[in-house]
């Protein structure tokens, strides 16, 4: 069982890189832009969790398998960037699954260092969204889950499921296989259907700015 | 007292939060962003001081009531933004009260935690000015601190107090309210008669560009 | 041999932080911005491997001297910004010489603190380039090392030197000057020859946008 976790998390820091390394060749960053911008989008989101609640050094630094699919990742991209482009459609599906095996590992490693249910959920999702975010920070992008669809409530709700079945100690397998389920499958019919949260009604007004550093 | 400083924490979270949400409904950011950068405003700066300090997990993930304030700012503000503009005048008075309130509770804390004088002030403002920053670098904005009027130095000025007062055995509560009340009263200065450091002389001159990277 | 360790990497500290300095008078920051950037560009690195490896709090945090050399670099850049910049090409020499110095300092650190060889030749490098990063951020500029010439991977090699004279139990003070060397030495050919790593072959393609975000 743990072996199976480790191998689930290594396949979703390989697709997370994968989108590091597209969006740096698209940038046209160098080989080494490249692999960092691999590295930070595979292994961001669980770096930040494992630096918030304690878990130092975190495992993506301690272990070199993480580095290791990082950096084959950008490798694969840099020297095939075409063949990648050409699978898009897999490469969402899996990085829909990458999502949903993040929030839900991520929102249990909360858990099991003692936070309380709410921020362990939210942590759950910052493991999936924030090697994007990082991502977007380096090209100097506006993180685009800030304002794309369904992706974080799609890692959230699958973090919730977690977090509830221990709340009411329901078998953890089952809610870990619901709750990515479910990600996954809110994650699917947003790419399908293009959901989106809505955008609070704005007009600008050159007049009235923040002065608040 | 522990409770009022906690009252006064959750209010000074919840008036940087609303910057955040007004920065993100600016921006046109999802209902989504706007949840994150209200976290994000109202509470990067203490995180960052307690991972820099080694107080794991930080109290804004600990505890959830910081999450609370802060979602229900960047709610009122997605709902309300007009609302909220309106308010600008009492807003940036209250933000000058938050700033005053985290600078002088930013440099108790990194006292506390053993961190020598200078650092401790320094944390102190870091506590202050750190969600503002990551606010707009998540917009893809320069920091506003960076070149605005007296924002950090006014919070500087009031951390610096309180680690004098400390040096000094003066007696804590008086020198937090001495504190406080300077950092309040600079900023509040700064922003009626736009005080504020000045630039250095540069003539942009495109044959000398730096090319460390 | 501490005490020299010591002045060496004040020292680094000290040229890095003109580089941010320099940085943040192009960009017309105010007094305050200049003395951030200095502080960021000459400790960034050396906080995230603290951070990272759970040395809380990071040496630049704990000791005074670090912020103390950061400051004075800003100030004087601040007011002769101009002969600064004259002095581009010494300047060019010592980043160099703090590059490696940097290296090998973080990658000792690293593995005294038990990280795994890979790792440790890697925070070596970050301990270099990360200082670089946050100041480009800051300002809102891809880093330039993502896009440069041979920065990274100067330090990376210098770091790699270090790592496996561990390895092999070589005697660490000649390792060290080795690695320095070569990392140094590195850097001063890029320089001069303006070597760089291969970009990847892309032909913009507006109809293959990535969507995740």
């Amino acid at each position: 069982m743990h072996t199976l976790l480790l191998v689930l998390d290594l396949i979703g820091t390989f697709v997370f890189a994968l989108s590091g390394a597209l969006t740096a060749v698209r940038r046209q960053l160098d080989l080494f832009g490249v692999l960092v911008l691999s590295f930070a989008a595979g292994n961001a989101g669980g770096i930040t969790r494992d630096l918030l609640i304690g878990a130092t050094p975190p495992a993506a630094i301690a272990d070199w398998r993480y580095l290791g699919v990082s950096v084959l990742a950008g490798i694969i991209t840099f020297y095939r960037y075409a063949t990648i482009e050409r699978l898009r459609n897999p490469v969402q599906l899996s990085d829909a699954a990458g999502l949903a095996l993040f929030a839900v590992a991520g929102a249990q490693k909360a858990l099991a260092f003692g936070l309380n249910p709410a921020m362990a959920a939210l942590l759950g999702m910052l493991t999936g969204i924030g090697g994007g975010m990082l991502r977007d920070v380096l090209v100097t992008e506006i993180p685009t889950v800030l304002r794309a669809d369904l992706y974080a409530v799609a890692a959230l709700a699958g973090a919730a499921v977690v977090v509830l079945g221990s709340l009411l100690q329901l078998p953890p397998t089952a809610t870990t296989l619901v709750g990515a389920g479910l990600c996954f499958g809110l994650r699917y019919m947003a790419i399908r259907h293009r959901w989106h949260l809505p955008v609070a009604r704005y007009i600008a007004d050159e007049s009235q700015q923040d002065t608040r550093p």
